[in-house]
């Protein structure tokens, strides 16, 4: 995959029908391989003799017969996304076209493109480093504001243009002590240890940060998880059911959005909630429905706000020892909580007051209480509000550089690793050859990041992750 | 809908995630408006200050912040799509960036574009007319070799270029004999009445081969009707689904192509066929299956081809009963008929030779008969090549002209009718005033096709089955 040496191919817009479609040629063959299938206006020649960067109304042929009267855009290298010279073909875009102008394509020497393979040449020839390649994957699946945010910023040099000048200086220290290693029979100092020292907290702290930003980027990624919990029957599917069709009325109205198979991810203005109906909660001694319970606990335990559904006939009292049961799994005390008590529509008016003084005397502090009619729809607004004030921290400024991808985080984690040895190293007065080894680690963690040391593994599982045609 | 004061906007790509997407922005205030989200590089000037016909790296903001890295290409009116000042913006294919590039332009002063709008102003702009109009909407929709070559020949001016001629000189005559008859005390003839009958003559021909060529267009638009006929349980059913399963094989490798709700539309090396299956034909009493057997031979009615599905342990006999059955229905004779032999995995091999002989002793000249196992898949190659060979007149050459279109066919049939009309008014001395107003009327059902003459109701219907973005 790692070649450049011939043209490729692809149907670069989405799949299926619309008014128009763009095909991508793009290689050192690209202009001769459309040539035999283009045919511009009689006074213009060929396509390689006009000028980069225009546009040009001509015909798309197969042998004598028209398949398409197309826009054909001329990009010249090294002015274009892979780097190389490329052809685009504006088309409409009935399926037949598009099919029939690709099989043109490669009958006249071109090749199929892999997923992400104008990319990977767009990276091969320098025009973007490895975080670049990955936030483009993710730029084009990013459905949130947020999450476009962070990819939008990660694109353009983002995190990476402050890593790379942090690894030039780290880079020229390693030099310098590897330098001393070479004269260490007499005893010199090239490298400034105070500025070495000055240097790696610098890094470290920038890793540090970096790496600690990853919670929310995870976050951004996936949508922020929510657990629904509850007893048997308090009705939290039929809440799950609520909050997912009222998802559906708001995707409906953006063109060309299609829904995941994730089912249970909704978009609240633009964040994203990623929610897990759990197993009813109840003393059982059947062993399939323990391990029912025991995953509930589990998501619990996962998940960053608890939806708790409780059933206005119940005794309050269960509600507060619901809320201690979730409070005593470690790590559960940052969880934010909303109660929704539920079935509010068969609650008799009269008692409507009664019942919810009762139930807020045994409400833990920081905790909301909404009452619902899931099955009626009522108050599904404010449950919708209260989702989205509960992840105002977790919501990306249009600044901020945050981690979202494992990879960086795990290079980062080593990384920072290794710089802290360094870092005690040096305090302990560790011989420079060891020094060396540990700063070389970092130089290798961190050029991993960029793609300034890369290999066919990390390449692939990367690209893999591309659409056809980009 | 007929204005074109406004500026408008879509995404002309297919909806849904891609590689790139392309939004297009066309009217009077197309630059003014593109300007407010477009960033040039600093060097640039305004959008309109660039020269037509190129592309320019530039950036998609809202505030301070930015949306996308995407390329624009500037076109100047008339030498665009729709004739006016057009902006296109390829951005990447993601929904989220789609859709908020899109919210963008209507903020800075654009109009989501109605179905079709695009082509609608190519249209009042002069840039096609109605026929290559709906020919567009056809080129995206078809899904055929066939359909696409009708499409785009009609695309090309196709038949109306020779209509708008005839028009032309039709048009000179009526105004040649209404001068006549201002002068009528005088008796004079300014109209050669020869050189009319012949022209007459002439567009009768023509009109009369176009509405002609409407069967074999409606065929190629639709697919060609097959209707598999068979008693009860002689393996029809297992039959389409074999046909259809293979099927489902083709088009997969095909990026892009969605299968319609018509379940049963298969294609044969490009060829399309519409596949109906029909109740099992038996004597009955039963009033609901009485129904369902007098469907079936509508069904037989409408198809060009017949697939007759025989059980081997039936009477031989039958096969001609039902064949002559078929037949009996008036039109029927030219229909194609193949007849499946099914279920030759149970037929012992030492009886294969013998059956065979007695099933083709009763065979009706002209039919083909095909063992097959459809539950095996024996010999669907036979049928499917059969079909093919049922069908070779039916396919359209590359220079054939064709009507597909009902709108065509039925003025077509009009202004024939009102052509042949004059003829005999010419042969039987018709007063000049009654020649005229038929004359006129053809006139009226020519200008129709072509979209010299048109109402709001004609245009609505064409672009009601436009997608947006075109």
């Amino acid at each position: 995959m790692l070649t450049k040496d011939d043209t490729i191919c692809a149907i670069s817009t989405p799949p299926g029908k619309g008014a128009i479609a763009v095909i991508r040629c793009s290689g050192p063959d690209a202009f001769s391989i459309c040539n035999q299938i283009v045919r511009l206006s009689s006074d213009k020649g060929s396509l390689s003799a006009q000028s980069p960067n225009t546009i040009h109304f001509s015909k798309i042929i197969d042998g004598n017969e028209i398949i398409d009267q197309v826009v054909v855009t001329i990009f010249k290298s090294p002015h274009s996304y892979s780097g190389e010279d490329t052809i685009e073909i504006s088309c409409h875009g009935s399926p037949y076209i598009q099919k029939k102008i690709l099989e043109l394509l490669v009958k006249s020497g071109a090749r199929m493109a892999n997923a992400g393979e104008f990319t990977m040449r767009a990276f091969l020839n320098g025009k973007l480093d490895l975080t670049q390649v990955e936030a483009i994957a993710d730029l084009i699946a990013s459905g949130s504001q947020a999450a476009h945010r962070v990819a939008m910023n990660q694109m353009r040099g983002g995190f990476t243009r402050e890593l790379k000048k942090l690894r030039e200086k780290l880079l020229h220290f390693t030099t310098l002590i590897e330098l001393e290693l070479d004269f260490s029979e007499e005893d010199v100092e090239f490298a400034d240890r105070v500025q070495l020292k000055d240097l790696i907290t610098e890094i470290s702290g920038v890793l540090s940060n970096l790496s600690d930003s990853f919670a929310l980027g995870n976050v951004i990624r996936q949508g922020i998880p929510v657990a629904i919990v509850g007893k048997t029957n308090a009705g939290k599917s039929t809440l799950l059911n609520l909050l997912l069709r009222e998802e559906k009325a708001i995707v409906s109205d953006i063109a060309g959005t299609t829904r995941d198979s994730i089912e249970d991810v909704i978009s609240i203005r633009g964040v994203h909630f990623r929610l897990t109906d759990t197993a009813g909660l109840r003393h059982t001694e059947d062993e399939i429905e323990k391990l029912g319970i025991e995953r509930t606990w589990q998501k619990v335990d996962q998940a960053s706000i608890i939806i708790q559904v409780i059933d206005p006939a119940s005794n309050p009292a269960e509600l507060l020892q619901l809320s201690e049961q979730i409070q005593e799994s470690p790590g559960n005390e940052a969880k934010k909580r909303i109660v929704v008590l539920n079935k509010m529509d068969k609650v008799a008016e009269d008692q409507l007051d009664n019942l919810l003084i009762n139930f807020k005397k045994k409400l833990p502090t920081g905790d909301l209480l909404i009452p619902m009619s899931a099955k009626k729809g009522t108050n599904l607004a404010l449950l919708e509000q209260a989702l989205l004030e509960a992840t105002t921290s977790s919501m990306a400024d249009e600044n901020d550089v945050i981690i979202t991808n494992v990879r960086h985080f795990e290079a980062l984690e080593k990384a920072l690793e290794a710089m802290l040895r360094v870092k005690s190293g040096l305090s302990n007065g560790l011989p420079d050859d060891l020094l060396a080894q540990d700063i070389r680690e970092t130089l290798h963690y961190l050029g991993e990041i960029t793609g300034e040391i890369t290999n066919d593994q990390i390449l692939d599982n990367i690209f893999k992750n591309f659409c056809i045609g980009k």
